[in-house]
C-alpha cells in the first residue's frame, strides 16, 4: 500500500503519526549508500538535539522524532528475472526466487551470478577469510548488534523490589467477616512496588483506559499516566514521566510490554477479560518465543508477561454479552505447559499472593482472573498463603465431612463461582443437614491436569485424595465449563464430575442473574446435587421444587426492581 | 490521541490515509448546527462529482473521498459538573455521569434541568404525544435509518448461482489413485462461483496476499484483485472493479466480509491457519452477534461466515513454528453450537462438497481446514458425497473388520492425519496381518459432540456403532489433541479413546518430521496400536522395535539430506 500512494500522501501519513520522514529513495548503490549515511547522519544530530533539550532544558514538548523511509526495489541486486520472469523489483523476489539447483543448471549460473556482484575476492583472501582490513570494521563487544545486551533482556533485568504483600492484607475475622474488592487491594501493593523502583525505573503497568475503573488507581498517588502529547488544566495524572500506559489499543500495549520485558524490565498488563483475545496472536508468538529461547544456552531469564483479567464475564452490568468471554485461558492452556500460568484467586488475600508470585517469576506467561467488584472475603493471610502455595484445597471451614466420607464435592474456580458455592453450601446446611458436604477450591487451574502433564498438576494420588475416586463432584467454574473436562479427563473420578461454568448466555442483566441463566447459581447448585448424590432424588423433591421456586421468585424480582433480590444481595456465609 | 495532537497533524493523518477531511469544531449548538448542514452539503457534493466522473467519464483514478471530523465537546449539552466536579467537555461524561436518583434529589434536579434543556414542551403537545409538524419531519419508510435495508441484509441477500460441484471432481479410480491439491481443485469451484455471480456483483473472496500461493489463483481467470492506488506495467492482476480484496492485514479482511455479509452479500475468507488467531475477537463478536439475531424476527438471515484455513501447520516446510497454531477451532467450538461449524476434508472431492453446502448456508459461521500440498486422493465424488453428508462414517476400502469386531479403531480427522493414519493400516496390514482395523474418518468435526450439545452431533448409538464401546480408538487429528477428548468425554468408549495430534512441537524442518516431533506420523500410530490392543504388547517386540529403528533411520536421513526418506515421499495405499 505505502509504495503506490504518492509522496505527497505518505508523508502526509508519517506527519500525521507524529513524525519527521525523510526519504532515501532510489536503485543505484553507490548513490544509495551516500544517500543513507548523510540521512543517517542528519538524524542522529536530530535525535541528539531533542534529547539536549528535553534533558538539558527540561523542555518536554512532544517532539517530532525523524524517521527514514527507505524506497528501494524489492529484492535489490538480485536477479533481475529468473526463468524470463521479472523478478527484481517485483512480487517474486519475496517468494522462493528459483530453486532445484541440482536439476536446473541455469539456476545454479544465476546463483553464481549473483553472489560474484558482491565480488567476494576483494573480501576474502587465498584461504577464504574475511580481509583482514574488513574484519576491523565491524563494532565489537557489546556494540556488536548480535550482541547488544537489549536483545537479552535478562543479562539487564534486575529483580523488582517487592513489599512484602502480607502488609496489604484484609483482615478477615471469619470466613465471610469482610467485604473487599480484590483488584483494589491488589492496586496498593502494585503502587507500592511501583514507588520501590521508580528510581530503577524498571516497573510499568499497561492497560487500555481501565486503570482506574479496574480499580487499580492508587498508583496514580505515586506516578502518572505516560503523556506527551498536549494538555490542558482540568487533565488527570498525564505526564510525559508517567508509568503507567494507557491506550483503547490491546495490540499497542501488548506490544509495548512485551518490548519492555525483552530488554529486561518488569511490567502488569491490567484488561477487561473478553477483550483480551485480541491479543491472542500477538500471545501466541511470546508463549512460542519463550519455549524456544529456554533451549538456547546463551539466552538470559526474562520477567514473565502477567496478565491481570478482571472486569470479567460474570460482572458485566452494564455491558452485557458483548463483553462477555472468558476463552483467553482456554487459548492460553493450548501452549507448551512450562511457559504458561492460570490463577483464580477467590478472594483479595489470596490476589496479594498470587501477584507477588507472578511478579518474582521468569519466563513464564501467568494468567490472574479476579474481579474489581465488592464481595465477601474467605481467607486471612495465613489461610491464603497456605491455600495458594498448594494451588488448591479443601475450605475446611465450609466442609462437613472431616469425620468421614463425604457424599458430594463442590469444588469452585474463580471468584464468583466460590460465592455460588459457598452459598449452595449454606442452602444445603438448612435443606440436607445431614449431608456431607466438602468444598475444595482451585486457585492453580494447571494442579487439575495430570503431573506429567504440567509441572503444576497434582498426582493422581493427591488429586484422589481432594476429589475421591467415587463421590459425585459438583464443579462451578469460572469459564467455558468444557475446560475443566479437557484438564482433567484423565483423573479417575472423571466420570462423576460435573460441571457448570459460562455457556455464553448473556445479557444485560442483574450479577445474580448471570449465574441464573448459565446455571451457576447457588439454587442450580443445589438441584445438581440433589439430581447426583446416590439416594437423594425424589426423596428431596420438596426441596428441589424450593430451587425451582427460588428461579421464578429471583425472575420476577429483577423484572419488577432490576436488582437482585435482597436475600441474593445481602447473603453472608455463617 | 486525536483530540490531543494539533490540527495539522490530524488533518495529515487523514489525508495520509486517502482523505479529503473537513473540520466541524465548536460548542455553540446553533452554529455547530448550521456549519454541520453547510459541510455535509458540501461533501455530498463532493461524492456526487467523484460518481459522476467514474461513472460517466469511466475516470476510475483514485478519488480524495470527503470525511467529516466533527470536534464537539464530550457529554456535549450534559450537566457542566455533578458534584462539584467537572462534567461536560470532560471523561467524567463517558462514565455514569451521576446516578442513585431515588437517595440524591440533587441529582434529581440536575437529569430534569438536563431533559428540560431540549424544552419537551415545544416538541410535545399537551397529550404527550410529538407534534404533528415535527412528525413529518423524519424520512419515511425504508428511509428511515432504522429500516434502511442495508441494516438487514437478509432482505437483500439473493441466492448465489453456484455450478454443480460434482462438475469439479477430481478422478479417483481407487482409494489413494489419484494425487491433487484439494484447495487447487477447490480453486476451480470458487472461479466459477465468481464468474456466475459477476453480473449480480454479491461475491467476494478476501484474504492475506495468499489467494494464489493458497492455490486459489483459478480466481484471477475470471476477476482481478481489488486495486484503487497507483498501477505499474509489470501489475499482476489489480484492477478497481476486481473482486478479489487482498491485505495483509487480517482485521481488514474480516472486517470487509463482516460488512459485505450483513449488508446481504457473501464471501470467503481464505487465510493461513495459524494467523487467523489475529481475528479471534472480531470472529466472538460475529458469532454473538448471529446468537442474538436468530431470535428477533424481524431480522432475515444472511450467508454465512466461511473461513478457508490452509497453509496449515503440518505444512509450514518453510516458516516454521511461528506458522504453527491449529487453535482456531478451539476458539470456535466455544461459542453457542448452533452457530458454528468445522470441517476437515480429507482431500480434495470432500473439500467441493463442504465448499459448496457452506456457500449455500445461513447465519452460520462455517471453519474449513484444508491442504493445499499434492496429496493422495481418496473418495471418488460419489463416495465423498456419501462421506461427507453424514460428516463421519468407516472407510471400508481401508478397514478389514467386516466380518466382525474389530481389534482397534483407527481414527483420523484432516488431511495429514488421514494420510498417516492409512499409512499407519498399511503398515499394521504387513506386521500385524491378523489385525482387524477399522478406519473412522471424520470430516465434521461437531458429529462428536453428544447430539443435545449440537445438531451435528452424533446420537450415542450411532456414536458407538462407530467407535465401539469397548475397544481401543487410536484417534489422529488435525489440531490439539485434547479438543477430541473435550467433544467426546460423554461417549460410552471415551475411556479407550488415545489421541494424537499438534502438540506445540514445530520447527522448520520436513512434512514427515512435524508428524515425527508431534508423534502422529505412522510408525507412532503402529506403536500405539501395539501398546493400547490387548494381547499385543510384548508378543510384537520385534514390530515395535523396527519401529524405534524407523524413526531413528528417519531423522539420520532428514539430517543427512534435507528432505524425507523415499519410503515416506513415495508411499502409497494399496
Amino acid at each position: 500500500m505505502l509504495a503506490r500512494i504518492s509522496h505527497d500522501e505518505l508523508a502526509s501519513l508519517f506527519i500525521g503519526y507524529g513524525y519527521q520522514p525523510y526519504f532515501v529513495e532510489g536503485s543505484d548503490p553507490t548513490t544509495m549508500h551516500q544517500e543513507m549515511a548523510t540521512t543517517l547522519d542528519r538524524v542522529f544530530a536530530e535525535i541528539r538535539a531533542i534529547q539536549q533539550r528535553a534533558r538539558q532544558k527540561r523542555d518536554l514538548t512532544r517532539p517530532r522524532w525523524p524517521m527514514i523511509v527507505l524506497r528501494s526495489p524489492k529484492g535489490w541486486t538480485g536477479p533481475k528475472e529468473v526463468d524470463g520472469k521479472k523478478t527484481e523489483d517485483f512480487w517474486r523476489s519475496h517468494q522462493v526466487p528459483f530453486g532445484e539447483l541440482a536439476e536446473k543448471p541455469q539456476h545454479l549460473k544465476l546463483l553464481e551470478q549473483w553472489m560474484r556482484s558482491y565480488r567476494p575476492e576483494e573480501l576474502f583472501d587465498d584461504s577464504g577469510a574475511l580481509r583482514a582490513e574488513l574484519r576491523d570494521v565491524p563494532p565489537r563487544g557489546a556494540r556488536r548488534m548480535s550482541a547488544n545486551p537489549h536483545a537479552n533482556g535478562g543479562v539487564l533485568l534486575k529483580d523488582l523490589r517487592l513489599p512484602d504483600f502480607r502488609d496489604y492484607a484484609v483482615s478477615v475475622p471469619t470466613p465471610g467477616g469482610a467485604d473487599a474488592e480484590s483488584t483494589r487491594v491488589m492496586g496498593s501493593l502494585v503502587r507500592d512496588v511501583m514507588k520501590e523502583n521508580l528510581s530503577v525505573r524498571n516497573f510499568r503497568v499497561v492497560g487500555p483506559d481501565e486503570t482506574a475503573s479496574n480499580r487499580l488507581g492508587a498508583l496514580f498517588e505515586v506516578t502518572e499516566r505516560a503523556w506527551m502529547a498536549d494538555r490542558i488544566p482540568d487533565d488527570d495524572h498525564l505526564a510525559p514521566e508517567g508509568r503507567v500506559m494507557e491506550i483503547l489499543s490491546e495490540h499497542t500495549c501488548q506490544g509495548w510490554l512485551e518490548g519492555y520485558l525483552l530488554t529486561g524490565r518488569h511490567g502488569l498488563f491490567s484488561c477487561y477479560e473478553a477483550f483480551i483475545h485480541i491479543v491472542d496472536s500477538m500471545f501466541n508468538q511470546h508463549a512460542k518465543w519463550l519455549k524456544v529461547t529456554k533451549d538456547i544456552p546463551w539466552r538470559q531469564p526474562i520477567a514473565s508477561l502477567n496478565y491481570l483479567l478482571t472486569s470479567h464475564v460474570w460482572r458485566q452490568d452494564h455491558n452485557g454479552f458483548s463483553h462477555q468471554d472468558p476463552g483467553f485461558i482456554d487459548h492460553v492452556v493450548n501452549k507448551k505447559a512450562d511457559v504458561i500460568r492460570v490463577y483464580l484467586p477467590p478472594d483479595a488475600n489470596s490476589l496479594l499472593y498470587v501477584t507477588d508470585q507472578c511478579l518474582r517469576s521468569r519466563d513464564l506467561v501467568n494468567v490472574i482472573v479476579a474481579g474489581k467488584n465488592m464481595q465477601p472475603q474467605w481467607l486471612d493471610m495465613d489461610s491464603a498463603i497456605k491455600h495458594c502455595s498448594a494451588g488448591i484445597g479443601i475450605f475446611e471451614w465450609a466442609s462437613n465431612d472431616a469425620d468421614g466420607d463425604p457424599d458430594v464435592v463442590m469444588a469452585c474456580a474463580g471468584d464468583v463461582p466460590t460465592l455460588e458455592t459457598l452459598a449452595a453450601v449454606s442452602l444445603l446446611r438448612v435443606h440436607l443437614p445431614s449431608l456431607k458436604v466438602r468444598v475444595v477450591n482451585v486457585v492453580d487451574l494447571m494442579t487439575l491436569q495430570p503431573h506429567e502433564e504440567h509441572p503444576h498438576g497434582l498426582s493422581n494420588r493427591d488429586f484422589d485424595t481432594l476429589f475421591t475416586t467415587d463421590k459425585p463432584i459438583i464443579f462451578a467454574y469460572h469459564g467455558y465449563p468444557w475446560l475443566i473436562h479437557r484438564l482433567s479427563y484423565r483423573r479417575a473420578n472423571h466420570p462423576n464430575l460435573h460441571v457448570r461454568g459460562y455457556k455464553e448466555e448473556g445479557s444485560t442483566t442483574t450479577p445474580f442473574d448471570m449465574c441464573v441463566r448459565n446455571d451457576i447459581d447457588r439454587f442450580h447448585l443445589v438441584s445438581d446435587v440433589i439430581d447426583r448424590v446416590p439416594g437423594l432424588g425424589y426423596h428431596h423433591a420438596h426441596v428441589k421444587q424450593w430451587v425451582r421456586d427460588k428461579l421464578v421468585e429471583h425472575r420476577e424480582y429483577i423484572t419488577r426492581y432490576g436488582q437482585d433480590m435482597p436475600e441474593i444481595r445481602d447473603w453472608k456465609w455463617t
